[in-house]
């Protein structure tokens, strides 16, 4: 099992804090994957998760995508992602909701074809990064839309500082994140103390 | 272990032909995920390639990442993906290439950190279909700007009748494929017979 310390340290030692409060963490996590890491995070959230009733797994390309096969092996239920733009291979009856990126700066609409979250599916949404909470808010407008139940999020990093995980928590909605950096100021890393994760 | 067969059973039976020769097989690869069989694929990419010393898994997001994060976790190697378009979050010391998408019909640029890829890599390039090959050519030519070696490549879902992986295997490389559709006029499937696949 991945202890929050184990995270916290790898966040430490391989993450890269870049102009604009943007953390780069891309040597195991959203470029290069560090497999046997991402597999114990898969472990944490299926431990954090465990129980709930959870029948599906909703999570958006590209990066959440890992992340949520880990933790769906563990679970053992299905993943369903939404997309982002349009291909042919889209049906045209789908759920869509606008999210602005925060490392991208544009604002993308992600969709997910109707005929694969239903009214009985209780969702665990889960993404890479937390930040001002704009991509989980389009996952809940989905899950919303498809009146299904959202047991709740949960994230790999989220930068607190930035309020979106908070702001939801106070809504009444179940965020867990494996690691909450609560300042990054000067390249200089704080992380928020957590009982529930270990 | 995945049999091909029930691969080729889960094209037939949830596989759709849509105009313009596009398979939809949203329900459980590169929409919805069927989380056990994604793992048996990975098991069977392992059996292809186990023992021939891949180092790296390189796919492309995004719907390359579930199957080689599935395929990296039974050969215990890590995934780089390669990205589409810019990001915050990304150095500018990149390897590129061009890919046109099938599916979008759009000319991206794809790429991958420079620091990921070393000389002494030897990969293995994943992704979930292949049509045209262009986006195993694009792996290919970043993986050739690296000087890293190409083990081969496997893909879930070859369409044989574009060409692509015929092209590829006349040039030396090693192709696989878990299901090669020889045939898909008038939304009939005709699958490729393969002695190495399972």
């Amino acid at each position: 099992m991945i202890s929050i310390k184990a995270l916290e340290e790898k966040i430490l030692k391989e993450g890269q804090v870049l102009p604009g409060n943007v953390l780069k963490v891309g040597s195991f996590l959203n470029q290069q994957i560090d497999t046997a890491f991402l597999k114990e995070m898969g472990k944490e959230i299926a431990r954090l998760f465990g129980g709930s009733g959870v029948t599906k797994i909703l999570t958006v390309e590209a990066s959440g995508i890992a992340i949520a096969v880990a933790a769906a092996f563990e679970m053992e239920v299905p993943v369903v992602f939404a997309k982002k733009g349009g291909a042919k291979n889209m049906s045209n009856d789908r759920l869509c909701a606008e999210v602005k990126s925060f490392t991208k700066g544009t604002v993308n609409t992600i969709s997910v074809d109707r005929e694969f979250i239903k009214e009985q599916d209780k969702l665990l949404i889960i993404d890479d990064f937390l930040a001002d909470g704009n991509a989980l808010r389009g996952l809940l407008s989905i899950a919303n839309q498809a009146k299904a139940t959202v047991i709740g999020a949960c994230t790999a990093i989220e930068k607190g500082f930035q309020g979106g995980g908070d702001a939801l928590r106070s809504e009444g909605i179940r965020v867990e994140s494996l690691a909450i950096l609560d300042e990054m100021a000067d390249g200089k890393i704080k992380f928020r103390l957590q009982n529930d994760v270990m």
